[in-house]
């Protein structure tokens, strides 16, 4: 039976390839989609989501706008210069979608969970802000959910904004300290895997040659692995980061190594702002038992995942809308 | 030519190795050696400093005192449990050795430093409170020093003493910001690398079956085996943890992979208290240059160097005091 979902993202580049990954496996029953500010701001967040799941007619999909900023009301930076000025590596169609649904994403969170308890999970690949207002909203969202899956955070690996913090992270730590608190299974899919599980041109030549869809993709790729080149990587190649945790929520990927641990986030504003604090002292004895820790925290993945993540994509077919480039959005693409 | 070094030690059982290395090691001039609060009190580790030079004969390096406690007047704690009451596993000998010389642990590093500009390399394997006094005493200390080299820090392993924290730098995290920040190289060789150097029971076999000064070595690490065994490893075995330091400065020990970055302290009281904030995001990129960064973080060494160190102490031969246990030492062992 396929796993009900609720996924959360600010959608740039590689959340669009997580929602297509949710939206297209026959083991996820994908229920709503929330937007939240990121990569992005939040209504860009909001335009790509709905765009992504019309592409492979997923109008069904309720998509519901969150939260522009952080909880603290600190001012919002963006990560255009990874993502392009439309979150979809200044290669993407430009044309009107959809308005999102009426309810706000932390809503549409809390009336999913409680429409089937202890079913729903989770999936949240962006800034924690909108989960951590459902907890608001609605205290017992633990007792009703499966378990939250997080994309972000860092155990052992460096951070990929800080030395420490990586981006969902550092986003929002309050709303990540907020999630990691409550009492409720949360597996942190972070820097540890997602930064060994690579997309290679090759596989951005097997998503052209599939259809519009597995096309679009390798399109809005290119503006990214240009990042990637230069700050990253080295070389013109990406990461699948969002749609691992989609992946292993799932049961598409399972964890080679995934200790159950106490995790706590770094909220103060020294140099591990935004840090994820795994309590990882226990690996030379097999990670024994930790009374109280409900934090999965995924160390090792089979990084051959990123073959069947774009196999996927790729065998997607052709988009139920026009995702020719529009001359707007070419005029704003980076002339590749 | 061999290299001038000052040691400065809270001399526990891996820090009698430290300084046993040290003294057989013909590639180390040691022009002495102080002493720090830490696994044990300072006391405690001047006596246990100046009667492991005294069993290889080298009672003519000087032994100075040191700080007492962290540098913020704190109160200090031990690891006991882990170097027994006596720093020697509980199976020392508890006979009197000859008093320090008058000077303080950091007036020795000046004196010492001044004496041989350019030449000498501080080896900190203790708390680095000792250090930062020397360098309030002397502030044109980095100018003068060949560099300094540290057993301590976590970069990417986890801590030993809090889920980020080494106990070096947590037992003094000012201590530690201080020499870190100073203008010269500092080059830390941490858990990365030193719970990745494990000692056997085979390994203590061997030392049993050199001289006396083997014998006692393998005496006290038995409380420390234990120790291992129950909290960190899961078996009765050890780490060499800061032999690996002097090892490292003294081109003995050449680093597989060490890159020159910046490394901050965290001196907050939050949960990354005590973490050495080492900035590795240029892993996959070989690490492209820092401008400005002067520290030096070990993360790859062979292994196999404990072959090497437990060889050189095996072969000591016989000590050149009376290292018998004493009835008052075994009254206080555990029972082995």
């Amino acid at each position: 039976m396929a796993l009900k979902m609720v996924l959360d993202c600010d959608t740039g580049v590689d959340d669009t390839m997580a929602i297509l990954y949710a939206a297209l496996h026959e083991d996820v029953e994908l229920l709503g989609v929330g937007a939240v500010f990121g990569n992005v701001p939040v209504d860009t967040a909001t335009r790509n989501t709905t765009h992504t799941l019309a592409m492979v007619g997923r109008d069904d999909v309720p998509v519901a706008r969150g939260a522009d900023g952080p909880l603290d009301g600190r001012p919002q930076t963006y990560a255009l210069f990874v993502h392009g000025d439309d979150g979809q590596g200044n290669a993407g169609t430009g044309r009107p979608v959809a308005p999102p649904v009426q309810e706000s994403a932390a809503e549409q969170i809390v009336r999913l969970v409680r429409a089937h308890p202890g079913e729903v999970e989770i999936v949240a690949v962006g800034p924690l802000t909108n989960v951590a207002l459902a907890l608001d909203l609605c205290p017992e969202l633990p007792s009703l959910v499966r378990g939250v899956t997080i994309m972000g955070g860092a155990a052992l690996a460096p951070g990929n904004v800080t030395p420490l913090a990586e981006v969902n992270i550092w986003f929002d730590p309050n709303a990540a300290a907020t999630v990691f608190a409550a009492p409720w299974r949360v597996t942190m899919v972070g820097l540890d895997v997602t930064m060994r599980t690579t997309l290679t041109e090759a596989h951005r030549r097997q998503l052209a040659a599939g259809g519009t869809v597995g096309d679009y993709v390798a399109r809005i790729l290119d503006f990214y692995f240009d990042f990637c080149a230069s700050r990253e990587l080295g070389e013109r190649s990406g990461f699948l980061h969002d749609t691992l945790a989609v992946a292993v929520a799932a049961g598409a990927l399972v964890p080679n190594l995934a200790p159950t641990v106490d995790v706590q986030v770094d909220t103060g504003e020294g140099p591990g702002r935004g840090q994820t604090v795994c309590d990882l002292r226990g690996r030379y004895m097999g990670f024994p038992e930790q009374p109280g820790a409900h934090c999965v925290v995924v160390l090792e993945t089979d990084p051959g995942f990123a073959d069947e993540a774009v196999a996927l994509i790729a065998a997607a077919g052709d988009a139920q809308i026009d995702v020719t480039p529009s001359r707007l959005a070419a005029s704003h693409g980076n002339g590749r």
